[in-house]
């Protein structure tokens, strides 16, 4: 997907792998800053994890995404106030862009060390 | 679900069936705010309505919702740019919150006449 | 502004009381579901409650509002990593709601027994 | 801002540059997806910017941001139901990510041609 298969080509001063960077970016941004807050529980984290994999598939030079929701602070919704919304923390995110020769590997994940959910591109190689 | 069922109960100062009209008010203003700007094509629309109501459902004192997402707008995603992000307009969703002895029926659906995506109380009945 | 200055009135079928609930649940649902996960630090925390404030005035039937982002949490950005951010247990937020002879006061705060942002109605008057 | 300055750079592999396009892309994500849906009219606007604003200049790496909200449509409240929600083709921005020895330019603005709110690297020099 080189300038000549990308019509926004010509916007970008920046190298192909830079741009698979930029890309990569923009996704993961989105992800956390679109569903973070949202009502969440074990009845309805499956369809949620799905959604937010659809969202992203559909998406500029997206070769494959999996979104996971860590389960550990969900329950089953026993009782009326028993349900969360989603935190940056729980999101668990694998995401691959390609763009002209090169693949972007990123991820986003809770960072223990330091206490952030930190997203980061984990290989950008030719491909 | 009155007072004695409703930890919450003793927190608020209002009838059951004002109190159904809030909770409803709630998950509706939720819904827009939640997820409008989501990108969404043919692909991922089934996703996301079902994401959604999975998201309304746990919430307190929904007995029923159903969320439709336009398909006039959206198009199968046959090139780079071409997918779209959840409008306001987009969205139709019929709800039902049962609060005490009252059940409320209500709506959101853009309503051509204001040039709004208008929030309404459909009913409140003794149920 | 009973139905002859409710440009929608016709499309409502409740009391004015349950409309104030219904307006007032609406705009806290949007609250919550708009700005959680918004990045903050004591450097931005008062142009967000700016915002949010701002942003709830121009909608339907509000009267008065204060937003209050809970600073105990938040920390003067000292290096890359140290900000956060919003969540719900952070809002308090005072709403009022004025539809055709009733005023609606209501409240967004955490509420510890619970484990819960609850809001709620704190008041429904004739006014 | 190189590896020995940044707690998080030994979970990195890739340049600097397109650390700082990664930076960037991530920006421009969460802004668009943070604030589109954000109920806006001309008395809210600036607010609004500022908030924006505020909420980058604290995320990691950003050096400058300038946010501009296109007023075209955006109308003074006059009546009830007289206000929009923010939209991704409202939106200006321009961003400036320090990583190491790079500075990458980004920006993102509603192409016509494309019909698509376009985020873009516009530069990435050495500085």
């Amino acid at each position: 997907m080189p300038g000549n298969q990308d019509p926004a080509a010509k916007y970008f001063v920046c190298s192909e792998s830079e741009r698979a960077c930029f890309e990569a970016g923009i996704k993961l941004g989105a992800i956390y800053h679109q569903y973070v807050g949202t009502p969440i529980s074990l009845e309805s984290v499956d369809a949620l994890e799905k959604a937010i994999e659809a969202g992203v598939r559909i998406q500029p030079f997206v070769s494959d995404v999996k979104v996971r929701i860590n389960r550990a602070d969900l329950h089953p919704k026993k009782s009326t106030y028993k349900y969360t919304s989603l935190k940056g923390e729980m999101l668990d995110v694998w995401l691959q862009i390609r763009y002209g020769g090169y693949l972007a590997t990123c991820e986003m994940k809770y960072v223990r060390d330091l206490k952030y959910t930190l997203m980061r591109v984990a290989n950008v190689t030719k491909a």
